[in-house]
């Protein structure tokens, strides 16, 4: 389909800056043009038209790090010791979950992530044959970096499944969806493993992908104070110099992985960050949830390091909304350091959107709004009293606008939420299926 | 009118907590019983019914701490230091602000504030007879402590403004409105000046007020590192013990006291709050953006010091958003303090329900749902897909839900929003208002 958006203003996350009376026109997938309303119009007379002149359009947000079928625990368990949290709490419930469950939680978050303007989402989560979170992302028209977490206690299992999910779901529906693999952590990821999933990763890379379509790894790293110490204790290695340090000696980092959290970092992690290329997810909500501290983002920018921003799973945030997480980030780095000027609206809406693709590898196609990128948008209607008056519409974005003031999701050069209604899922369907799971999921952990 | 809500889950803010099926019986402006709605239904046949079956009834939430007529600037200048921000863009603007400025920013604050499920706002401002935010605030329907803020250099003016404030609105429109002495902060109201304001407030009281109906104080507090210096400076007196310390040593300190930020404080300082009783109005979002620091919460709530949440102005946050704030309370002290138990969902809903009515001194009438207190509700609608599955309803409230999920407000038995519509105000025509007194207030400043 061949659309027209006629534009109040568009925040490109480009060298252009902001634009105003603009229009963006799409072809298919693609935007293939943007200008002044009166150039474009003459031109796309055929094109379907969306008045967006009294609203403000922005590149669909990019989700860097979440565990989207954990939406299915949303509330389950909150304000606990970690401990307690995982292993009296998340654990126990999460063993009973089923490949069904997984797809009715990853629905519920791709919904929920297209209704606050999040066109893309990078999941870490077993992957299931029959019923998965690819699926479930494809059902809803939400594009996505799928992967499998891989454990050292499950090596043939993991091999399988990654063999399954790549060869299935890499590039597929209309380049929509991508696989990953994904390395748990350093801790629970053994070094001989760590290494062999490099190995691996060539190997599916060399028959699935592309340059232009690699296959990324996602990991946590340096999430808590004590992960030196715990891979220590697990393979009786030093890992004195810091976490990224010790994922150096193995000789497995490239500069596509998304390494979330990395919030307790050495001097020499920084630099190994910034020579190798990491990309960092940066996700500050769940960082305070969990009480695991705050990243030195400000420190990582300035060093260079590419950093997005990600809402973690339901369960250590409790949504995924990346408006609140690009207001939190703002906030906390200015109040971290003393620094006022620190995370301007402009530089975290840039982490939101383009240095977002950039953190997944996928910047040649999405994170922005220019001539030549999917068609991946998001309409915010600004005709609200709490975005009432306008003097700067980026920050209004950041510091005011909420993910319900999205009113119109274009994925792929697709409708997939006009008015708020969501065009691809019976959503409340998929509500009452979701209760459903839930009961009979808690009916089986008795 | 006499209504009956229906209701799924009430969240009571009492000792009763959560209640399930149960329903809210109003007479005029007040809760006349809450119980089964098998037992009250036929007991209010006659009312008016209000089916909340599917949502969730809360107390209305309290700000604390507000300027609403700053709305008016709601992202005039972001991302600056404070000294910039203040003196080079906040304070040259306000010059130029007129009575009717200040209405049309509080009106807008007073529709956003509703549409957002709260009921009561501080609010500290420049008082002005003509119009003023106690009028806007009787236009919208919203329940607010209304101060006027003193500062050295105008005594005369403050004294007139004082008088006329409390005289025309203290207790009026059906006890909907209550009247402030908002001494500006420490460094800005000398020694002297402070003690006049204390006597000045008996006077208002004798005349004025009751023991039931107080005039209370509204202040900020130990906002910056710097204060104790700023003291120093402006009136060579040693503020070396804290500026807590500081303000008892002038003998103006009283439990109905509202301190706004409490964010550096020394031991002294938490001592004399405990013992004299004063209120704080904790305001992280505030206190991040301007890189001032995070308040010690958890340790005040320790000692029993009555801490109540603010927005502060959308100058400074940039919204009135009591959801957010739930929020980042709940996420920032865990992460500071580096104990995922800190602050659950339950306390901060208590913070921002009768915790903030016991910071306005107003909890014999509001804060939660029991008979005998006003009815100021907000029913929450929970058929929302970043809502579902429901686990636990206070969880979703503090961590999942958004001001946007509010569905209905009653302030003093009264009906202000339903199904998202404002009832006293028109809304587009106070946004075009809005937009026009912007326009005019710019070209003024030029």
């Amino acid at each position: 389909m061949n659309l027209l958006i006629e534009c109040g203003t568009i925040i490109t996350a480009t060298k252009k800056g902001v634009m105003r009376n603009s229009a963006i026109a799409i072809e298919d997938d693609k935007i293939v043009e943007v200008g002044k309303i009166s150039t474009l119009r003459p031109r796309y007379r055929r094109s379907e038209k969306i008045n967006a002149r009294n609203k403000v359009v922005l590149p669909g947000l990019i989700n860097t790090h979440h565990h989207a079928a954990m939406s299915l625990l949303r509330g389950y368990a909150d304000d606990l010791d970690l401990k307690t949290w995982l292993e009296k709490r998340i654990w126990p419930i999460e063993k009973h979950m089923t490949g069904s469950d997984i797809y009715a939680g990853a629905l519920l978050t791709a919904i929920e992530s297209i209704m606050g303007g999040t066109t893309t989402v990078n999941t870490m989560y077993h992957f299931t044959s029959q019923y998965n979170e690819a699926q479930a992302f494809a059902k809803a028209g939400l594009r996505g970096v799928v992967g499998h977490v891989c454990f050292s206690w499950r090596k043939k299992h993991d091999r399988k499944a990654l063999q399954a999910l790549t060869r299935r779901w890499h590039g597929q529906k209309n380049g929509l969806i991508r696989a990953s693999v994904d390395p748990h952590a350093p801790y629970t990821v053994d070094p001989d493993y760590m290494k062999e999933l490099r190995a691996y990763t060539h190997e599916l890379s060399a028959k699935y992908a592309s340059p232009e379509m690699p296959v990324i790894w996602h990991t946590h790293v340096a999430e808590t104070l004590d992960e030196q110490e715990k891979i220590e204790q697990a393979f009786k290695i030093s890992a004195k110099g810091g976490v990224v340090a010790y994922l150096d000696t193995l000789n497995v980092l490239r500069s596509n992985i998304v390494a979330a959290h990395c919030v307790h970092l050495t001097k020499r992690d920084i630099q190994i960050l910034k020579e190798k290329k990491l990309k960092v997810a940066h996700s500050p909500i769940s960082n305070l949830k969990l009480a695991s501290g705050v990243s030195p983002v400000p420190q990582l920018l300035k060093e260079g390091v590419t950093v997005g921003l990600g809402t973690d799973s339901s369960c250590s945030n409790n949504s995924s909304d990346m408006f609140e997480v690009m207001k939190v980030t703002a906030l906390l780095h200015k109040g971290i350091s003393g620094d006022p000027t620190e995370l301007s609206a402009e530089q975290v809406l840039r982490m939101a959107t383009i240095d977002g693709a950039k953190t997944l590898s996928w910047d040649k196609e999405i994170g922005s709004i220019e001539a030549g990128k999917k068609a991946d948008l998001a309409i915010v209607d600004f005709r609200k009293p709490h975005l009432r008056p306008v003097y700067n519409e980026q920050s209004h974005i950041v510091y005011a606008a909420k993910s319900s003031d999205v009113d119109t999701v274009i994925i792929n050069g697709k409708v997939v939420m006009e008015n708020r209604e969501i065009k691809t899922v019976n959503v409340d369907r998929t509500m009452a299926q979701v209760e459903k799971t839930k009961r009979n999921l808690l009916e089986r952990a008795k």
